[in-house]
């Protein structure tokens, strides 16, 4: 059969201009920055490297999807953890809510300082005052319960200084980094200090990390009978406390994997990253330095940054990340933007 | 433009016959079966049944990807435990590599035994004496080289009946049902009163669950640098046993989600399927009876079959079956092949 045209000119005209711009778009696409909340630096710099290394397959550094681990942890990482952790504000506000059963409370610390309002006052007793209150705070109930009782509290709480809820208070440019990791084959973990039931009931949703693969400290449960229905109880019992020699421990027991990058911001990520940067191949590790008193808080006390009543930034870590190899990201200087509500 | 024709009568005749048998492979393909080594019948169709209500987004009982969860069992639901648990034998074999370094054993029970060939009275102390033997097997290494202890012992082992690895001796229409429902947006997790570690270096490759989805009972372990390097050590005491009571909370602590199926074979899978079930919509729940002394053992004690040294599916747990609406799988009826090895 003789070759017959088969487009009139003006159609192989029109063809010729949609593929052209198909092919521009493709191009654009394929450079479109994956992190644009971040500057051009050694920071986002160290990130695409790593990225590039781990999944190109002809790289000597190249990494099976089943292996391409990354953790991070939650407060000061993911989400704010000024002026206090959010789970701890969570936990002041339902003593407040529970006070009335507890008349008891008048005249017992810590819950005496905190109903007059002395939440400094309350901590003054450290970790040990912060377990009576959450223990006071979060067990007792069904799984299912407490599910709700966060649900219910972040649909209306506000941070003291934005004014806005929690779940907004979160970066920007680790958000983006999250959604490149994922785009590039990675599975992401939270492995945070913080409640691990605490997180579950909104992290897919703020993070799209689903609740299995969130890593925290706990309390014990117990399963039975509910009004005949089977229900996990809460019991005022430590499980596990997720933070500093803790976290290699819970990444084991749940991921059963070494991560090949992990991204903190304080003392409690230094087990993590120790763990590991120590396997073999590439890795990558990140620590934030909140050293932006404008646009979020300053504090360390690395480099002669203010100390805060929680998430020290201790200049032991910082000298021990500059050793190391890891990537300090300055929030003030790496950052375009820091939270959603800011975006142009 | 006029309309040209631009094949010829043979190309059109070659292109209607391609069309056709792609439109008939099509056709079969939606059509296979996806569980083929399952007789027709109750518990298949239960299956069936099922998964089309949770994935077919007109039903009722429509359960969205990221929702469904499905559990297994691993001895006896995934793989045989007959005559012993997999892991026992490797335990009993680690301690016959391990004798020279404790010539104490040849004195202490439940070792004295064992060397001597007698497991039966190594193991006449129940619990106690199977703890002692894994405490003295399964610690004092760190994970890594408890991942390899397992994986050579795994690559040389062979099962006392058959002679096959003990990675042979799964269960191929369980093999089929993970596929399919995977196939159908469900995560599936393990959830084993067996060891954690033991089980992550091969399910991966074995029944495709990444060890992230693996759930397990689980020793302490504790952070250090050994020769300078971060490891995790595991250390002689116990962490969890995730049996019985234990399975919800298990599940509950990796998952943070309630299984919508889950499937077992013994009294120590009643409190997983009693929390599946508990929960709202379409839920299903299975128990593998192995009634097949031709194929594999037939061991109860329900239904009057002999009752075994480990694995015991009570009468009790048949009659709870019953009567919640557990679906019973008969391994002589509803089975065509047991192992992938007698497939045709």
């Amino acid at each position: 059969m003789p070759s017959t045209p088969i487009f009139s000119q003006s159609t192989r005209v029109m063809g010729l201009v949609l593929c052209t711009v198909a092919l521009l778009f493709a191009h654009a696409y394929a450079q479109a920055d994956p992190l644009p909340s971040w500057h051009e630096g050694l920071a986002k710099q160290s990130i695409i490297t790593f990225v590039d290394a781990t999944t190109n397959q002809a790289s000597p550094n190249y990494v099976p999807p089943e292996a391409r681990i990354a953790t991070f942890d939650n407060d000061g990482t993911l989400w704010t953890e000024q002026p206090l952790y959010a789970q701890l504000l969570f936990a002041l506000d339902r003593v407040k809510v529970l006070a009335p059963q507890h008349p008891e409370w008048k005249n017992q610390e810590p819950f005496a300082s905190l109903l007059k309002g002395d939440v400094k006052a309350a901590l003054a007793g450290g970790a040990k005052s912060m377990e009576e209150i959450v223990m006071a705070t979060h067990a007792g109930m069904t799984t299912d319960e407490f599910t709700r009782l966060v649900q219910d509290w972040l649909a209306t709480a506000k941070h003291p200084k934005t004014g806005r809820p929690y779940t907004e208070m979160v970066y920007q440019p680790i958000l983006e980094l999250l959604a490149y990791l994922r785009a590039n084959g990675f599975k992401t973990f939270i492995v945070s200090g913080g409640g691990i039931e605490f997180m579950r009931p909104w992290t897919e949703r703020v993070y799209g990390i689903p609740p299995e693969q969130v890593i925290g400290s706990s309390i014990k449960t117990k399963f039975e009978l509910r009004e005949g229905k089977p229900a996990l109880v809460r019991l005022a019992e430590l499980n596990f406390i997720d933070d500093k020699d803790g976290k290699p421990v819970g990444i084991n027991q749940h991921i059963g994997r070494r991560p090949i990058a992990a991204f903190g911001n304080s003392d409690g990520d230094r087990q993590m990253l120790e763990y590991t940067t120590g396997g073999d191949g590439a890795r990558l590790a990140m620590l934030v330095l909140h050293d932006d008193a404008t646009r979020e808080v300053a504090y360390g006390p690395a480099n002669g940054l203010p100390a805060t009543q929680v998430g020290a930034f201790t200049q032991a870590l910082y000298d021990e990340a500059t050793q190391q190899g890891w990537t300090v990201i300055s929030m003030k200087h790496d950052w375009t933007h820091v939270f959603p509500f800011e975006q142009p």
